[in-house]
């Protein structure tokens, strides 16, 4: 079996060499005074990401486990939760706050449309017993946003908190902590910033520490415990259990090289990406997933399953015969996507989705036209503003 | 602060070239077929390494994690469970086997001894309620090794399952997972492997899971989940939450390495260098920290801080001073430990440790005879077996 | 300044995962036992490779040494030697040949043509003094392939000994040594092997090593000797200077990759990724250089530039608009490359190349149909026997 | 066969993991604007290393490569040039001199002594028509320095050109091209440098320039030709050869590191780790190779054969059962060497040395103090300044 020769998957996507120098880096003790200022180093840099100043945990697992230890540490037994659902992570939180015993709300939409804030700010208004919003800010497995800019000062006007999932949308798009008057914020290094897999970088507010403090069921002397590693940690010194030393060191060469583009450069060129490849899908005759183009996220473009296909023949051969690796839909709906994160934004990258794209679905019958296709989306990146090669 | 020129340390230890260029190998998609021809070699190569025929699963996190999970998931509310309490982790184990709601009895022994094996008979011939049996085979705080080899088979005799915390013991000493009926063991990668410490290596017997699945509190969906693990990617080939690629790439170069030395050799170089190691410190005029050297772990030497000494001050100055470092005492006791493992087994490392130990001990004014102890150290290691080199 | 996102070079290429990190593995004493044995591995996979019983010599530099020590030592004052003149390496050659004070008689054809091996029959008939015949395989500025399969044995009948430059050519096109009679070849890493550049595998026959010998101006001690390296590496086990333990490493692993996928199917995909190529060059209204497609080489595809365009403006454009780095012309004529070696033969990456000419030429004032041509290349891709994914 | 432990060589040296990464980087095309800026910065910081604002050539080829260009395109037929001769390397220079038909003087002193500068002096004010000399900064294989900060004016006085080699110097030792009116210096980038074999740092001063001009037999059109590399790279942007990319990569980080730590911090740990070293041999009652310690170079101990051992004897046993790396003699004369370049100069390593020989020598043998000789080398490292770590 050959390594892919692409992989434009929607996470875990392809690293740059200097991530990959840095996770083969040498391992050292985790007390090592070198790997104890690397550590720290991080932790600012994960605030300069996700624009705050609140505390930053590092826990040492894939962004499912900041996302679990987020909702089991903030909900508690009786309390009013809002839940936005519109794709799979979404629904997926609501296991989690149901199992703490909350009083889980939730506004759901289809999977291929995203939450209105307009609804949520209705809703949150004539029920004054909610006490925390939850919301995913781009659901990766059918690539849409939600407008957490506006559910994030909506959520806070009405006194709640916010556990919000930025793991696929952060460097892609914009986002803002502070700013939006986020609590928790959970973001993964597999997507945008194209590290390792093994890390859950999570923002903590001061509200949000409160309301953890209050909570006699958030966990405790556990792996999922936010408050063990605020205690033993944050203001300790001790790792409450072993970081994995080569994840941070790739986790921070990957935060390096985004803050050394700047956020602001990382998010157009997330942009720009997609517009390119939304361009050509439309062209080559296939349909976007998304009900409509403004709540497409930046960072994946799902495409609809022509009819009569399935995600796995598409994938299977696009891997097989192209050598490019593709996402399928998590169970989300009938789609394929092409991933935009990272270095797979650059240049001709999402050409190479739509040659495999296309040609997958003609080799398997399905007619498209894959020339005029590509002619549109080349067209679109030439008008692309230059991208600092 | 220049790295480290040496990691003698408990874990993570210092890994070898193939495995850092494993673990900085190009990151691909988790459904990639490449990835997963992998992570099923990999589970083959674990199984290998712990020697049982029964199930294997991955965890993403350290392996404490990998603890966590087995406890919540074994123990139940009721349950009679005995834990065996010769160091910091048996003392742990036994925090989150009560929190389970278990009736956890323990026998605990000082932390520079171990549990006789005996003594774990008598108590399960007079108490019959018990069903499980926790115990740590290395304790790597303080350097001691309990006798899984007889413990197993006598909970096995009483009808007990097994728990088995083989983090650290692994590849270092000798270790059967089946021929000893040990039903749920935990190893992490970060020790004798000399591997990344992402991941819990977790073997489950077909008496485990029954066990498990009969425990309607054992943790479901959730990070922590062992259940999830094997409804969703054991039976059904789907990840319940994205593997860490990279840290999978360099467990099995790890593995590999180990399976390639071939277990035995690896055990005697562990063996062997622990030898030097502590004929090293004696003749030095410093005390090991064992009550007796039998139940002394090969993987890591602990030595008996001298009087008027703490184990920060040692440790800060062997690393500035001499580029080492050491381990501490995670709270064991007046310690202060040198690592063998992995690669730091090898010829002259332990040389080294003790040459940092023992200077850095001079230059804080205790008295060591830092000649004689290299001098009998080295004749030793000249002793020894040829390793392969 | 970015790192380029496709190296669609003539070489160096871009190199596997696995070549990198054998570069980057530690470096070790030259007469380190372990680096020894690498050593004379490798010479053994180069003599695999060249298809040779014959001695094999592994100089220290670039290609261009080996060719340079080559002529040096073959050709002597008063020589007859014939050197066929295709490209800029051939024309190259005879500045070295005639430097030895050798009588140098050239058939030379357009940069866009081969040599007739029927002329190189007639022109040694009538021309018995001459002793040896210099002939380059690929002539890589100008993406042509000399008949060397047919050349060789006719040298061979006429009693002249072979200088052949094959340093883009073993790998990506049928090559064999000894079967075609051929004395001395000289082979570069960083073409089809995809290695790095510094080293040059030169076989040599017992026949070549006899005129050598016989040679009072061959050099030696120098660093262009052949004699010396024999003399000393190959009969004494001393090295005549340092290799680069680095390159030594790197180009074994790339000889690795070579050998395990064999060398029929590399050939193999060198083909079918030219056949790509050349199919979308001319559907998208594009020439090729070659005077017609028989003598092209499966290695390098050179296109004709359009009037009004000069090869810098096209590849300037080509890396600072699409990320990808093209090949010029070094002298051999108006036209520009996409090189197909090594990994750039895979899959999609000669569609990479026709996007980035094509739209390059567009953006530039070139009429071109780019989705006629990546429609037609896309067709061949397809209709391509499956390559070993 | 297991790669070695330690490598205390005399170079290649083990570089480190950051130097290694640079090694292993991606490949790109030798015209990429990327590669193109890389080696421009190269240049400039190799000027910084040698103290020169002359011209800098980065030949691809091994030091040796430099040596032999310099020599051959400095002297001519008839030139009378002064070559000292301290070792090996310095005869070796001769030979080259020779050839080109200059008429070549020689001051030759014992292997373990070092050329009087003095006796220089005193010889070109007896010789005006000695043009050049050529000197060896450090003998390697010998471990001895001649005085060339004295030589060098010396030789300006008189009118002479210099030709330095500094290969095994630069970096360990102060060394200044231009306060030192030192014309061509050429030095390797495996030495205490700590990076790959494959390049030749050289600078050349304008009036080297001048002469070479002047020489009708310098090395043109040949990969030994400086006026090539100055015709086509310094004067108009052509490589004359493909430069090895990798090696590039891999110079520049090792050029950096060293630049960042700065040249008198670096030379300062190259004396102290020979200090320590030599303390040590001396304790355990070895003797130093070197006539008198002032000419020992700090980048390599030489120490004499006890009676009865060959240097293959004495390397074979400590790698094999220590698994340390030692040099051997290059013909210099009954010695062993341990290396002080690079990272083997920090820390513990020059005691690692010292206890690989010691007991070698015990092993086979012979009586030595291996206690007392690690004691007083301990004594000598903990009396150091603080190294930065």
């Amino acid at each position: 079996m050959h390594n892919p020769d692409f992989t434009l998957s929607a996470g875990p996507t392809f690293a740059s060499a200097r991530t990959l120098a840095a996770l083969g880096s040498p391992i050292m003790y985790h007390y090592d005074p070198a790997f104890l200022a690397t550590f720290h180093r991080l932790e600012g840099k994960v605030k300069q990401i996700l624009r705050t100043n609140g505390d930053v945990i590092l826990m040492q697992g894939e962004a499912v486990l900041g996302l679990e230890a987020a909702a089991r540490s903030l909900a508690r037994p009786g309390m009013g939760v809002l839940n936005l659902v519109s794709g799979v992570f979404g629904k997926g939180m609501g296991y989690w706050l149901r199992s703490t015993g909350a009083n889980v709300h939730e506004i759901e939409v289809a999977y291929n449309d995203a939450v209105d804030p307009g609804v949520v700010a209705g809703y949150l208004d004539t029920h004054s017993e909610i006490e925390l919003v939850a919301v995913v800010h781009c659901e990766t497995p059918s690539g849409t946003l939600n407008d957490v800019a506006r559910i994030g000062p909506i959520a806070r006007e009405h006194g709640c908190l916010t556990l919000v999932d930025c793991v696929a949308s952060v460097g892609g798009t914009p986002f803002e902590a502070d700013a939006w008057h986020l609590d928790v914020c959970v973001l993964g290094p597999q997507k945008c910033l194209a590290g390792p897999a093994g890390m859950s970088l999570v923002s903590v507010s001061e509200r949000a520490w409160a309301a953890i403090d209050d909570n006699p069921q958030a966990p405790r002397s556990s792996y999922l415990s936010m408050l063990d590693y605020r205690e033993q940690w944050l203001r300790c010194g001790k790792f409450p259990f072993t970081p994995s030393v080569s994840d941070v060191f790739g986790v921070e060469a990957a935060c390096d090289q985004l803050l050394e583009e700047g956020l602001d450069a990382s998010i157009k060129r997330h942009e720009q990406a997609a517009r390119v490849c939304r361009t050509g899908v439309v062209a080559m005759g296939l349909q976007l997933w998304t009900c409509r183009e403004e709540i497409a996220s930046p960072t994946v473009t799902a495409i609809a399953l022509p009819a009569g296909l399935t995600d796995v023949e598409v994938r299977t051969h696009a891997r097989e015969r192209y050598g490019v690796m593709l996402s399928g839909s998590q169970g989300a709906g009938d789609l394929i996507r092409i991933g935009h994160m990272g270095p797979s934004t650059r240049s001709l990258y999402p050409i190479v989705g739509l040659l495999a794209v296309g040609r997958t679905c003609a080799d398997l019958g399905v007619p498209v036209q894959i020339g005029a296709g590509i002619e549109a989306a080349m067209d679109a990146l030439a008008s692309n503003q230059p991208v600092a090669t």
